[in-house]
């Protein structure tokens, strides 16, 4: 199955995700190859997911398979984008208005339908359920899971330097029924900044200069941990 | 203090609610004033909130006072608009797609901040609590409140031959802390449908003739209740 930046091969008891090279925003009508990000992503992405497994979080991340690829747990993926927000920017201020970098109470998490068509919609909880997505536990579970990661992500790259303002998890059901944190963790899903400069995907929407420069620096830091 | 469609007159212990003739759309841009129709959605509004209380349902609503105003509770109003969908329709149907008229499984319950300027953008139960428009406690009453309310009005014009498809509810919280349905329950509120017609605000939004000719319909087939 391949989707915008990823190829998922099948193996029955686990998964290979294959990280491309392609780059994507407003809902795919942006669109690039930056050679070697496939790379950077996945290595991040494995980084991540194996301190958060560590820190008692299940991911899908099983192994990393140098240079772009993840052995990964076999799950039924959620169409689903779940935000978990820790200072506000992007659509939230769209919605809502507010200032950049003005910090919540509390994690604010958001469901966003996959549906590039209608923009990826925003639902609540019952909308999940009504929808036939994930049933009410699963959705109180999801909620309550992407609020601990967020704040286990904000520690991590704290570490490294990094403040992390909000980020986009996606999850699926492993065979046994349970809900299991996804995909990617990246510079590709997080909004990563510093006092000086910004780190993430935003570099690529607004255009301001090579993404893969920030992106590798995010690499570089997260190597720094030897974690993998 | 003066709304769109309404003055509040507060008297301390109640207000009046004076309805005026004023109907208005999309987010006000669109606005006339048809001499008449704040008497009948006042009535209207008097015979099913008296109807709800009958039902034991805490409604805004003491007294009718003809032809346009209703004394009431005093409620420090939430801004926020309440929607309870038994069948798809308008924005429901523009955020997530599907036909006009489908049925829900259950109601379907979806809150709104009400800001024009923003085009009242959905909220989810956390986003109420982070923006403290109301406390958790209070968004599960209303959640709860509306869904019971939806299928009493479901009920009540299912007896006088109409198919309530969705309607939208406004809250405050009375003197001593308690959650209450306020505002107004008209076909400016209102999906109400029949086989051969439409009975509400969609007549105006839509250009679809003459509003007042349907709303007199609906308050006509309230009167036959005798409830005031």
């Amino acid at each position: 199955m391949e989707g915008k930046t990823k190829i998922v091969e099948d193996f029955g008891d686990y998964v290979i995700l294959n990280f491309k090279d392609d780059i994507t925003a407003g809902d795919g009508e942006k669109h690039n190859v930056l050679e070697g990000k496939g790379a950077i992503c996945a290595e991040i992405t494995a980084i991540s997911m194996k301190y958060l497994n560590s820190r008692g979080i299940y991911t899908q991340f099983l192994d990393f398979i140098t240079p772009n690829k993840i052995k990964a747990v076999s799950l039924k993926m959620l169409p689903l984008e779940v935000v978990v927000r820790l200072k506000k920017a992007g659509s939230f201020i769209r919605r809502y208005g507010g200032n950049e970098g003005e910090e919540f109470k509390e994690p604010l998490v958001e469901f966003f339908i996959k549906d590039d068509e209608r923009h990826d919609p925003m639902v609540c909880k019952n909308h999940l359920v009504l929808f036939e997505i994930c049933n009410e536990k699963q959705a109180e579970e999801i909620e309550k899971s992407a609020k601990k990661t967020a704040i286990e992500l904000k520690n991590f790259f704290e570490k490294l330097g990094f403040d992390l303002w909000d980020m986009k998890f996606e999850y699926g059901i492993d065979n046994e029924g349970k809900v299991c944190l996804g995909d990617e963790i990246s510079p590709d899903t997080l909004r990563l900044r510093k006092k000086d400069g910004i780190f993430d995907k935003d570099v690529y929407r607004k255009y301001l200069g090579d993404p893969l420069e920030k992106y590798r620096e995010v690499l570089s830091a997260c190597r720094s941990l030897n974690l993998l």
